[in-house]
């Protein structure tokens, strides 16, 4: 946290325009030892340029050997300690469909799920409905009311909703009522603290559940709900306050651009279909109005955790070769990183470094490193470091920061 | 601190099977400029294969610039933050003989010392008696009594033994009575904190060093002793409450059997004359009953502190020839690192961070090392890194930690 004081203390009006593109699940594993990764293997041409030109190194997005979640690998991208910053995902998902979390309200996310005539479950996720059925669903529970409470209840996606309470004397401090398994009924909403607070908000959250299980009943096999992730506003210092930074964020998926939200950038309204191609030329439409851009390509990841090399490696090559819509726009700071890898290999998110790379045409150090992957990186100008250096060192490129002591 | 936070909250039950493998005092330095050093020296084509196939780096094992101790050293490679967990030598000492230090207790180490007419020191080491003599002066001991509390004295090695005193009302905040030069006399017991406790304590010791110096007359040059290092119990977490491991020691020396059993380590029962494949084949024999082997070479160190080059190598060629014993019980990752430098040139400990190699067949990043070195694992995936971050990253490559945050 030190760093983060000190960075909000020297960061200045003006300077240069920051790019943050972030490749989800970037880092990979070779499948043989001789091998290359799925970074490696892409045909890169442009990357490699901005890694021949730049300064290149590996990120440790949480701490060595942990494996990170996205919540809290993107806060350090941000610069936000994620040890201290702990957001909770109700937040992070009401945030990503734009229902904004402000102090007092409590959000958690809603599953639809399938329960037999005794109450238990079925299918934890109601045979994946689509987002039409889903949107179906939530509609029949937007007039429930609750007393004392206004209720906000919105479709993410399939058979995932948003729910927020607002109103006075709540407390988020409540266990997931999803009880993880199928053969069992929904838990009850239980206090996981000890207040009048969050039994107030068990006994409200109780009432909205029993009501919905009578209007779910039409909507099989959405005929009942289970919600997790009870959260308050994490308040989050904002981007502006902390980094004199005007953010922008360009983001296909909702956690990314709830994150993003909480953290006081802007989301750029996208596409769920929309490519590394349409994500860049957002960028393009909106360049004059923003100091920093975060830009997030979801299918690395996502390619990743199918366990799909190739898949992966393609993605990978889409992203470089839309890349020059984002080079010709002549940011002073291209930084090019990911929230954590996920290897091919694994198939799943891993605790590995982070391939990263740094291009400021005035102030980069190029290094050794030719071409961008894990291995050259290794012998880069940035060595190892936490996540959280990325913003100070490319608020540092973009002539951001005052000096220190004089 | 707030990483070992991190992993306790972190991890979980199951995952694959670990071997930390230390070499003592393992990083050395070359002779001439353009030489090897001792682990560059020598021969090791089994640990070339492990580095080649894994990851690489060295580890700090205090703070850049330090050196070591070995207590402390062996802490940080555990996990434990040396500077947080500071372990007296007395309770190391007695641990490592399998006397409990629990807390109220106050041990301490003694050495046999030879003393002139005068009660003057003339060898801090009564002329480094054999166990055998150590153990017969150790007997004339052991019906000390001492009002109130419960005196326990062991032969540790040569004029090495181990002091505990159990009872109400001690404390261990006492001063050496080693004057650490001969031409002195040894000190009284002198209180360093102010309280009742500490100086009952004090005055205790005093009676047990004067009844000791009487019946010491018989066993010159063991006619007096000197106490060390007081002690109590330091309270470490446990691995298997920390880490959820079920951990072995394989040790020869006492000290290091010490250090396991204060963090919760089951010894394994060797001989002071045991062949590292000795200590290998101890694991094998123990392999299903443990989840953690910590396998300790005493040797490398030992050699280094005589300023034998050559001689330090071949202990290391020594283990790498037996190295095929643990390989082969296919442990889902392998450690091998030092607790410290001791380079033959230096002939003592150093601050020189220590080459280590992870070896993990399913997620290990292969890197550019083709040998195990120094100057190699300067290129290593792992970077330079501080020596209570390996238990992590031992713990990530194992699958034994849930991921951070969703």
């Amino acid at each position: 946290m030190a760093n983060f004081d000190l960075i909000r203390r020297l960061a200045k009006d003006g300077g240069g325009k920051i790019v943050l593109l972030v490749l989800d699940g970037l880092g990979g594993l070779p499948l043989e030892i001789d091998g290359p990764t799925e970074l490696e293997a892409a045909t890169t041409p442009n990357l490699d340029r901005l890694a021949r030109e730049g300064s290149n190194g590996l990120n440790i997005p949480i701490a060595r050997g942990i494996e990170p979640g996205s919540g809290p690998s993107h806060l350090a991208l941000f610069g936000y300690d994620p040890l201290t910053y702990e957001v909770g995902r109700g937040a992070l998902e009401a945030a990503g469909i734009g229902i904004a979390v402000v102090p007092g309200d409590v959000a958690a996310r809603g599953n639809f799920a399938t329960v037999d005539e005794n109450g238990v479950i079925t299918d934890r996720r109601a045979g994946r409905i689509s987002t039409e059925k889903g949107a179906e669903a939530v509609a029949s529970l937007k007039d429930i009311t609750l007393p004392g409470v206004e209720l906000t209840v919105e479709e993410v996606k399939e058979h995932r909703f948003a729910l927020r309470l607002r109103g006075e004397g709540l407390d988020p401090g409540l266990a997931d009522t999803d009880p993880l398994s199928v053969g069992l009924a929904p838990l009850p909403a239980t206090p996981v603290v000890d207040n009048q607070a969050a039994r107030h908000t068990a006994s409200l959250v109780d009432q909205f559940v029993e009501q919905a299980r009578e209007r779910l009943k039409a909507h099989y096999p959405a005929n009942m709900l289970t919600l997790r992730g009870f959260a308050g506003d994490p308040a989050l210092p904002k981007f502006h306050e902390v980094y004199k930074l005007k953010a922008a964020c360009v983001a296909v998926y909702p956690m990314y651009k709830g994150v993003s939200r909480l953290v006081g950038m802007d989301v750029i309204e996208t596409d769920a279909h929309d490519t590394a191609l349409d994500e860049f030329n957002y960028v393009a439409e909106h360049w004059e109005q923003y100091d920093f851009f975060f830009v997030h390509i979801k299918y690395t990841d996502s390619r990743g955790e199918d366990g799909n090399f190739d898949a992966k490696a393609a993605v990978i090559e889409e992203v470089d070769a839309a890349l020059p819509a984002l080079v010709d726009l002549q940011p002073d700071v291209i930084v090019v990183t990911g929230d954590h890898s996920t290897p091919a290999r694994m198939k799943q998110h891993s605790f590995h470094p982070v391939p990263t790379l740094i291009w400021a045409p005035a102030t980069a150090m190029p290094d050794p490193v030719t071409g961008f992957g894990e291995r050259q990186c290794m012998a880069g100008a940035l060595g190892q470091f936490p996540a959280t250096d990325l913003m100070p060192m490319a608020l540092g490129h973009a002539g951001r920061l005052a000096r220190y002591g004089a």
